[in-house]
């Protein structure tokens, strides 16, 4: 029987938001981060000036995305191909699973409480980002 | 001709929706605040522990509303009953216009440089939140 | 049989899109306009510096509607409030029937060969260039 | 901190518009051409005589997805392909983001200020008439 589940509080998510963010700044490129709770639904979200527009869904989705499926975007994506075992997931879900990097699960004490999502930048940028706030978070 | 518009950064984003819940914690009534810019795209979100999960996508269209036609939504909200000048303009914009009060234009010099969303209570408590984060930004 | 479809060219709407501009700048208020063809589909749009945003979706879908109905949407509005015999219209069609003025059929030799639909202002600033392009197109 | 940014006019736009229609014209293929501004908002839309009805919802997302990204659509494609960084990002955004050519930022001194969308040939065809709309606005 669950009777209880562990989340992220809004405390929470914006410290996580507040790393993410001085690691943007660090690598100079502006993001649009965004977590979401264990219900898989939006507890924060920003977009630093000048990141790009279409990265607010994105970043929103690939939180989302990291919940959905307790998996990071980017080895959810490498399952996603054409030929693999989720080729098509993307389809899933209103069209809102974000299968390349850049969404994170965050765990306490092991079990999943939320995710992370990060996007503005190259693939490996969102990465970089997101791991940091992700390892902030799991300490 | 128009080659520049004033639109909000998410530094004054952030205050103001701190503003919002600092109120929303005065009248203890846990709320979503979200803050477009002035081109009605999203600069930041919250959700307080325990606000309602569909006030998500209610706060961020409320600000979206209000920056789509310069005007509260409380406002649009006379003008669009059955009857009045406006009713059906919530069916438009893929049903993100939002018709009940809690969305407010931020002006900064007579200008529209984003909106504010503000949902989780009653009407009256969404609006109150919104007059918060409003009156801090114009001053 | 029906073999063939009159419909309106991208140069007559651009003229009529010019008529509607010089009507909304001579009562001063900026607007969205756009123009379809026989077949309801876009021909062409305008937003106006500083128009409405939430217009640009309102003037297309208001000439779509003018055109799925051969009838004004001031005219459909009033046939679409509660109790009356198309309340519900509104929902159909993906969202896009709009129900409020500024949408109008536009006729050649009595037969409706696009439509025009504008949205920017107040519902009687809407009708008033919406009609100036209409009187301009059908002479 | 971003208080301005810089954005497109109408007449800007229009011209930008009138230049990929006379290319267009040279080359024997009518298509749609849309801009959009710095908010990734539409501006203004053609659908040329003949052009394909398809081709009015690609114009207009080229355009937005462009300045999504600030990139073109054809770069932007090549790195959404299967096993790339950015493979399945056109199913964010609603469904509203472009993966092959046609979609071109327009910049101002060196900013992107809006983007241009041209749907209704071949790619080649597509990103011959945008090439053409680029240069003449960035001169």
């Amino acid at each position: 029987m669950t009777n209880t589940i562990e989340t992220i509080s809004l405390a929470e998510a914006r410290a996580v938001i507040d790393i993410c963010e001085r690691k943007a700044l660090d690598i100079k490129q502006p993001m649009n981060v965004a977590v979401v709770d264990a219900g898989g639904n939006l507890v924060a979200h920003i977009r630093m000036d000048n990141a790009w527009l279409g990265s607010i869904n994105i970043s929103i989705n690939k939180a989302f995305t990291a919940r959905c499926f307790d998996i990071t975007t980017e080895a959810l994506g490498k399952e996603s191909q054409p030929g693999k075992q989720f080729y098509g997931i993307q389809n899933s879900n209103d069209g809102k699973i974000m299968i390349f990097g850049g969404g994170v699960p965050l765990l306490r004490n092991g079990k999943v409480v939320g995710a992370l999502g990060v996007s503005g930048g190259t693939g490996e940028q969102d990465c970089a980002v997101a791991a940091a706030g992700k390892k902030f978070f799991e300490g």
